[in-house]
């Protein structure tokens, strides 16, 4: 179905950029790149001698080592910035980063950044490549599209697909990014929380919205969990971890709604017995290690496509 | 005297498990991989393409270091995750984490935790070769493994050798290992401490245990000191540093016991003037910076051995 | 004007151990490296095996980042260093770390530390090079080197430049690595600072010194300024923001009274709106960002030639 062999952009910023013959695309190009991981030499030369910087300035290890294992199996040479004693914390703008950073001629900057937009501001300083892992609570691209792999490697498609995601949806960017994915590939997306954790206007992507589980998850080929983060269970936004469970927890009863076959996704790390079981997050609808997997290769293939993976010398 | 060209386990998970033809092996190995440290390309390509991902849940800069520089002699990709900012600082059981990064697909583990049997943990989930880099109270095999190979060098035996070791010996891990892999090797292992650091159960080891330093070093042809943990030296465990250094500390004095051409170990960091004197650590006896040579050869042999080192062509 | 194709010690501890003849090389040689950074594959093979360490007692992303980065691009094999977790921290002291990691042979050790003459005390101790990349008060050589070379493409000499070097003098490695350099090639040089913060001796480098900024300005070939850290700011020996900026931050107005084609620079992080106007650091004056560009090239030339340099096959 691809009708295109490159990306439109030199950047990666969002899936909202994407369109659906680049989301095929990547997603083609991931499964080539699955089998490089399952070689005795995990190793192509499509970016020997690129450089590329990670840019964390969110705490990250899972999401930096799949990119930094990405970018070692390309043969690319990487380099890491974090915040924490780096000339950030010394009060320089976010511009003179990048601009600095720009000054040493790197082929491709990976970022993390609490900032929605935060990227978008370095693909208007920056030559090189912009790959957005995460800003605020805006776009997680490479995570839309290392699920959308793992639902057409468990499913076949993406069209038509009922998929439920449930959790915190207003501090999701995992949940942003997938729906604009879905939605656009033609799935048929339900988001689901507290009432307190919807962000308004969320049914303008294109998803049902509700607070009820059950309604959620009824005939779902896929159940995706999203992580509720501890520090929002006090106070304002959430009942207690009991109640929440009760309320929003995915246990093996509660996928008996779900369609025979349905999948439960997790974009890690979980918390179990707060928004999942551990029986259904080891049980055999969980396709949770699948994803982890799925991301390496993910993040290469876009790696190599932005990189101009036309060079066929240098294919996997 | 090896009989055997490979490890038995894929693992190294502590000495415990070894025979000593293994431990022979992993010696000449080791012995082979000196001459690469002293090539001006110090690198062997026994390891391309294959993905090291050194997993330090304990700080430490000196075995890290260690590891890594005999990963990249061997020219593996190496990934470093420590706990700050991980995922295990977000509450990720050590089990999710070992399956996360297994859904990676590394070719190896280097692991430190504070847990013992942490890495015998990962070991049970991972199909790639775990290497224990100090578990706990429980096990250091390569620092015993690289202080073999330096008493190998300086008295041309194990079988039949005389050792002191002499310190704290209820939170030393090296002790541990050290005394399985001496004992099976067929040396005389004396250990010495203060009666509040002797672990219940130590003679089980197949160890002489004594509280009096000079009975310990007597025609010793190896005296090695373990380091003393400042956090230790206050209350309950130790007397003053200076009363443990009457008691404890091995001087120019003391050595006169020990066999005429004794030499004299320590795994560092030194703590000059509480477990020994300046003199011994710089003087004629000390074999200390040999062991951090060792070190990193030793753990070359390590990681080319687990990774299948009967690959002649990559042979060092 | 090159009078040497090498450099005369292995190490490179200051620029006051360097000839005229050899800072001419440095510049010639950063100048052919320059041209590796345009290149799609942005590696030459000089280093190829080699293990370069870097120690950096003191936080400095840009400067570790460039130095890491010159390291990759000559192939090396690089392995990091820094305080937190270290042995260090455990109490070792300098010496016996230096020993330590000259036990593990690195072909050279990049060290930045908060006291002055830290990496003389490793050179001798260490058989590789030690690179100075930045000690106390002292000196920070590749910085001064790289500033040279920005000048060399600027204004096309040294000799007979005039030079102004405002800010805080007391504090600044970086005003006495550039004075003793352009003072040495033939500059005149003029610094200027708070009365509080100039130290005493500092004529006795060869450099002009005044408090007017206006003084030091007139008819400046360069400009350089020098980063107020904000701790100094409070206190003994700053008056407030506000007013430094009135007295010493470098206006649009102020560059009135430089040489028509002057050239402003800054060696980062900047503090905008403190020591400089963002007209400034933004307008047509600013080399700033070429420092950065030539900062990786300039330790791309160091490295190269330290590691000797005349093997013409590796030549970039």
């Amino acid at each position: 179905m691809t009708t295109t062999t490159t990306l439109r952009s030199k950047h990666l910023l969002g899936i909202a950029n994407l369109e659906p013959d680049e989301i095929d695309l990547i997603i083609q190009t991931a499964t080539a790149m699955k089998e490089v991981g399952t070689r005795s030499v995990k190793k192509v030369p499509a970016m020997r001698g690129r450089t590329v910087i990670n840019l964390f300035f969110e705490a990250s290890t899972r999401t930096r080592m799949s990119f930094e294992l990405a970018e070692k199996r390309l043969s690319a040479d990487t380099l890491g910035m974090t915040t924490a004693g780096s000339s950030v914390s010394k009060g320089e703008t976010l511009a003179d980063t990048a601009r600095t950073l720009e000054a040493m001629s790197p082929d491709m900057i990976v970022m993390r950044h609490a900032s929605s937009g935060a990227p978008h501001q370095l693909a208007r300083i920056c030559k090189g490549s912009i790959v957005n892992a995460g800003d605020g609570l805006h776009e997680h691209p490479t995570q839309a599209l290392l699920d959308a792999l793992t639902m057409v490697e468990h499913k076949g498609r993406l069209a038509g697909l009922r998929v439920a995601i449930v959790g915190d949806l207003l501090h999701s960017r995992v949940l942003r990014s997938n729906a604009l994915l879905l939605t656009r590939m033609g799935a048929d997306v339900r988001a689901c929380g507290p009432a307190t954790l919807i962000p308004p206007g969320l049914d303008r992507l294109g998803v049902t919205v509700t607070t009820k589980m059950d309604a959620a998850i009824e005939g779902a080929d896929v159940v995706m969990m999203l992580r509720v983060q501890h520090e929002r269970m006090h106070g304002l936004f959430l009942p207690s971890v009991r109640e929440y469970f009760a309320l929003f927890g995915l246990t093996p009863q509660r996928m008996e709604r779900a369609a025979p076959d349905a999948i439960v996704m997790h974009p890690g790390p979980m918390n179990r017995g707060v928004e999942i079981d551990s029986e259904v997050a080891d049980g055999p609808w969980s396709v949770i290690l699948d994803q982890v997997s799925n991301g390496v290769a993910t993040r290469m293939a876009v790696l190599y496509l932005l990189s101009g993976g036309d060079d066929t010398t240098a294919r996997p």
